[in-house]
């Protein structure tokens, strides 16, 4: 089934900001065999809007507009649809009644604007968010269907999964669909192709997908399809293993998950596997591990917490590095890593340590110590501690990142 | 001058890229006082494309196309400008001379493909192009101009800045820009829009939009356009500053900065000018707040470190939190985020001390401490620590990254 995607928003519309909600539901709509053929991003203009809709719905089956379900006047996209599908709108009064009540018990005063959310195009269903007061709609068109989505990532991502998807997938032909993951870190993406495609460019069936993720992260999908799910699981579990095994033997211990799941998450996994815990010291990447460490629920089985180490003071009285290090060899050196891991793990009786100091710029650098320098430093109950050293490049954030990712794949290589 | 930018090519159809040369497209166009009012990215079927040319040039005056003239088959945006405007394409002698020339100098051989770049809408002017085999064409239509411009980023970039802005210049009228930002934070969307719409709405110029971002912040864009730059700024600041009074009366101490910035930055500005310094101590953020406050360059001035306590025992250990308050008040209590923020401030002999205790979700809640409970503490040398009490909703991510944003704007406040 074809599809078209309506990004609605004059925000959408500047120098700085893309649509980038229409990758996610590409991918999603692609999962249920259907085909994006043309997207638009499109301002809060109801008029233009409603000739959008219109000319969409007439020339494909499935047209989704994302934005514009908000409460205030710059919200467009309800009366548009309405115009352009010639129907008119309701106020819900259920919808009224859950928006009021989801002001009450928040104990705020619900501006007046905010009741527009409960207009509903007279032909459609709702598609309930409990994320925010925005619902989507789902309404027949003449020639198919209209689905309106909120713009907010977040309840974009909720409303699609909760009520559009089991939606559309009554309306997809009788598919098996499976997509085997290969997560994979510490490679660039061009390496990994180097080494995957001649293996996935010779088949259709399973499809490969290459993503990178900000994490950083790689991500290849092997999707496949077949008239049985069984068939689709065979298919792509069987491209991906031989993936797999071509990537260990060229690029070494990559592969960190078979699932997409931030590396942090797997980390956490072995650790509360083993019954283990473990303490961070940061520096250049200033909470950024602490923060991913704790991204998911469940951290406190094996994070017992960490010291943000960014003046050289702190590495001495809460770290107890040495003052004689520091002088000596500085804090971004193998040295202070160790120490700074050693320290943690000791301060919070924690087994194991792990530690980031680094130059992540653009300022800080010297000739000897160039940015992007950084020093990951792993310490383990009863073993010396180690390090590692990398050369990263990019801008801060970049580097801040790649610091934080590194050294939980470090921590994670050792927790085998 | 209004103008449509249509980027084509089936691989920014996919779930992994985006159209980004629309972008600096828009940024150029604004610049000559030109606005982009609707973004399309098009497969390269050539009757589609030729249809949405058509409806593009009807509705715009300036249609600026991106992609689609290599020398391949699937590049069809020649001929689908040739359907939609009703002319016929010459194969043009000059051009392809050039392009034999092209390849003879660098000693390849000339696939036969390569001279359909040579093909030219019979009205249009060439867009020269001697950074690749593609170049532009620039062609009046029956209510204004298409112009055709090759889709690499380092081509594109290089043909409209030698070939097409100068045109472009030719025919913007006299016409300056000038944005006016208001960035708030610890405010929804809805609350802004109440206060401000009735201010905004009542006039087109300057145009006013409200951005919610992830940090989360809410900005309100005012830009305004006259003929001289002078003029355009008293437009827009003026609208500005008389919707910040309304906002400051109606919802108190909410505006942070004047340009579009993170809280965080704007907060070690504070900090830096001051000459004082911070440390945190950070339980269910887990080390988020330390991360957004060494986003940027510089942080080191004014932030010293912190502590993520994310157990019991570190609480105690590392900030002095008495076990006798943990028992008797719980790590997720008013008494401990205080205690938290003064013995983190006195660890690391800062000005101040800033904590974040809380039930992030979704475990960890009880009946009495619901998910979404947050203490905000804050300690200054030789003052009582004060706390702020939160009550949030939403997800884990949603009550992380709001406790964060909270313990920002509650320093920020005592800064002024």
């Amino acid at each position: 089934m074809k599809a078209e995607i309506l990004a609605i928003g004059t925000e959408l519309l500047g120098a700085t900001r893309l649509d980038t909600n229409s990758l996610e539901l590409t991918r999603e709509l692609a999962a249920l065999g259907m085909e994006v053929v043309a997207k638009h991003v499109l301002p809060d203009r109801t008029a233009d809007l409603a000739a959008s809709i219109a000319a969409a719905t007439a020339r494909v089956p499935l047209v989704i507009c994302t934005g514009g379900l908000g409460p205030t006047e710059d919200d467009r996209t309800r009366d548009a649809a309405a115009l352009a599908l010639g129907c008119s709108l309701l106020r819900d009064p259920v919808a009224e009644a859950w928006i009021r009540n989801f002001f009450a018990q928040r104990q705020r005063a619900m501006p007046p604007a905010n009741l527009r959310q409960a207009d509903r195009l007279a032909s459609a269903e709702w598609l309930p968010n409990t994320t925010g007061t925005a619902p989507g709609q789902w309404c027949p068109t003449p020639s198919g269907w209209l689905a309106l989505l909120p713009g907010p990532p977040r309840e974009m991502r909720h409303v699609f999964h909760n009520a559009l998807r089991p939606r559309l997938r009554a309306l997809a032909p009788p598919h098996a669909f499976f997509t085997s993951v290969l997560c994979l870190a510490s490679v660039s993406e061009s390496d990994v192709d180097a080494v995957a495609a001649p293996l996935y460019r010779v088949c259709d069936n399973p499809e490969t997908t290459i993503l990178a993720t900000g994490e950083p992260q790689i991500e290849l999908h092997f999707r496949a399809s077949a008239s049985t799910l069984a068939a689709a699981q065979a298919l792509a579990d069987g491209l991906a293993q031989q993936v797999e095994r071509q990537l260990i033997a060229a690029l070494g211990d990559v592969v960190i998950s078979h699932q997409s799941e931030p590396l942090a998450s797997a980390v956490g996994r072995r650790l509360a596997a083993r019954g283990q815990t473990l303490a961070v010291a940061e520096s250049c990447t200033g909470g950024l591990l602490g923060a991913r460490l704790t991204d998911s629920p469940g951290a406190s089985e094996f994070f017992l917490g960490g010291v943000i180490s960014y003046s050289n003071s702190a590495k001495v009285d809460l770290l107890g590095v040495s003052p004689e290090l520091l002088d000596s060899d500085g804090a971004v050196s193998a040295a202070c890593a160790e120490a700074m891991a050693e320290g943690v793990r000791r301060r919070f009786a924690a087994d194991w340590g792990l530690a980031v100091t680094g130059i992540a710029g653009p300022s800080g650098a010297t000739p000897s110590k160039p940015v992007g320098m950084v020093y990951i430093g792993l310490a383990a109950a009863g073993q010396p501690p180690k390090h590692l050293h990398l050369a990263l490049h990019g801008d801060r954030d970049r580097i801040r990142r790649f610091s934080a990712q590194r050294a939980l794949h470090e921590l994670f290589r050792h927790l085998r």
